[in-house]
């Protein structure tokens, strides 16, 4: 006999948490929190759709991390400790070895951060996972978008184009979900950069998560800050595991317009940027400085400081 | 030309707030919030699929309005005041009247309970939305389900039963979605308790809301209370709506066994019971006193004095 939709709660969702900030968890009408005080709330959702989000075939494990891990680059992404979230699972059927993949690959990375699972919502549908994440930010040292200046120099974290490779691997076939390929992990399994986040906060100008290809978000940066950006494509990270599968003018595609990256790209001021190196290794990544926020609005691509043409192509739900 | 997903949000889902606790809506990674201190977050989140938890067909605004009223059954549930809301929205295409309405619907009911929508997702996909609700509630007042006792006495608010009868005048054709009629119209646009949510706070022993059907639901709360419960058949809340439907047998299974209701299900200590009504008119409401709780376990139904046995048949995601 199926598991009913309870019985799915009970058995996948309802884990003890070792967190004292939740009064009351799954199980009743709502979630009973208690907010740290002082402290800003910090409130994202992220939906993945089947076919949308990610291929049909996806490990479950993968479909579970992905889902929390967009919705934790948004919280890295304002410097924010991240404690709460709900999940709204849609499903077209009750499927015990998917959901079991599906809570393992959530939880564990839940638990990797301190988040606990408080709520959520299993109904009968199309497979659609909606996640909503809550933490916390000393409300002053919250980082914006719109903060950056004229000056300000630009910095990416990590080697984006790597996801957006793994995607390209997986969805033409070259690779199947199980191989043993780097940029397929990274594509599969992104790790959000909290510690990166947090370790900005009060340093960083500006900052967001890189999820619809750098130049698209860069243009989003600078557009809320009033101002334009330089990228120097001379100083583009480019990743060895990407050279290994592309010449470098693709990679350098991959680079800018590529999705799904959850890095951060964010601003620092020049009496700052001598730092950068050093906080981004106590948070566990590298990060690369790719240019500077100028005056006047949009971004423009220089090599050698000749202006070079590139198409922007962010990700846009409805665009393609 | 369509508009793009970043159209979508400013258009629909940017609206200014009065909410002084809003110190970043819509617009960067994620909202930035400021709980008031000492209370407690109450934090639910319900999802809303086409063809299953609406009709295809069904207008936007309704819509709009059911996704937000049942998240505002779960706080009035807890006894909270609502104060944010997150959206995310799958669409298969962009249908700007569809949209226009549905956001109409959404921020009307939003403002008549002071909600700030602060965030969101936009994507394309099958027709999905899920909204998370934020409120707050002093900790020690929440309403939970688990602390009904035996001699506590159960009360209903308003007409359950309408809604079911409403969704089903529609299902079968015999209404159409702009039908001149109680039922249809309690079904599309039930309103949230809240108010009498809040007037339970430190007076109710145990509450939740009725969404899957009444029978169901008092099961789950006297399964969390430890508890047994009787109805009393005869005292059943039969509305004149439902009563012009269809015959009294039937009408008292709509009120058992429909879904939909987004009602609070309470219990009272013996000595508040005379307060109820009071209360209840506060609040804008009916109430009725439906049985009683009782020693041991499960729901008893009788009628004189005698048991009848009627089929529990709660609304699960997975079985129908």
């Amino acid at each position: 006999m199926p598991l009913g939709e309870f019985d799915v709660i009970a058995r996948y969702f309802t884990h003890s948490t070792t967190r004292g900030d939740v009064l009351l968890g799954v199980g009743d009408d709502a979630a009973l929190l208690m907010p740290p005080p002082g402290q800003a709330l910090v409130a994202a959702t992220d939906t993945l759709v089947e076919g949308r989000h990610f291929l049909p075939g996806t490990p479950a494990a993968a479909v579970g991390h992905q889902a929390l891990a967009v919705n934790l680059s948004d919280l890295a992404a304002m410097g924010a400790d991240a404690a709460w979230a709900l999940l709204s699972l849609s499903l077209p059927e009750v499927d015990e070895p998917w959901l079991d993949a599906f809570a393992q690959g959530l939880h564990a990375l839940a638990e990797r951060h301190g988040v606990a699972l408080v709520g959520g919502d299993t109904v009968s549908g199309p497979r659609v996972v909606t996640i909503e994440v809550l933490g916390f930010v000393p409300p002053e040292l919250a980082l914006r978008r719109g903060g950056a200046r004229p000056g300000d120099l630009l910095f990416v974290s990590g080697w984006p184009g790597e996801a957006a490779m793994g995607l390209e691997l997986l969805r033409s076939g070259r690779l199947p979900f199980t191989a043993d390929d780097h940029c397929v992990r990274r594509f599969l399994y992104a790790e959000p950069r909290l510690a990166l986040g947090q370790a900005l906060r009060g340093r960083a100008t500006a900052a967001m998560d890189v999820s619809d290809g750098l130049l698209g978000d860069l243009a989003k940066l600078a557009r809320a800050s009033n101002a334009g950006a330089t990228v120097d494509l001379a100083r583009l990270p480019v990743s060895p595991a990407l050279v290994s599968h592309v010449d470098r003018a693709r990679c350098e595609r991959y680079v800018l317009n590529g999705g799904d990256d959850y890095e951060l790209l964010f601003t620092l001021p020049p009496q700052l940027a001598t730092q950068a190196d050093a906080i981004a290794a106590a948070a566990g990544c590298v990060v690369h400085c790719i240019g500077e926020i100028t005056t006047g609005s949009g971004v423009r691509c220089e090599r050698d400081g000749r202006v070079e043409s590139i198409e922007e192509a962010g990700f846009d739900h409805f665009a393609r």
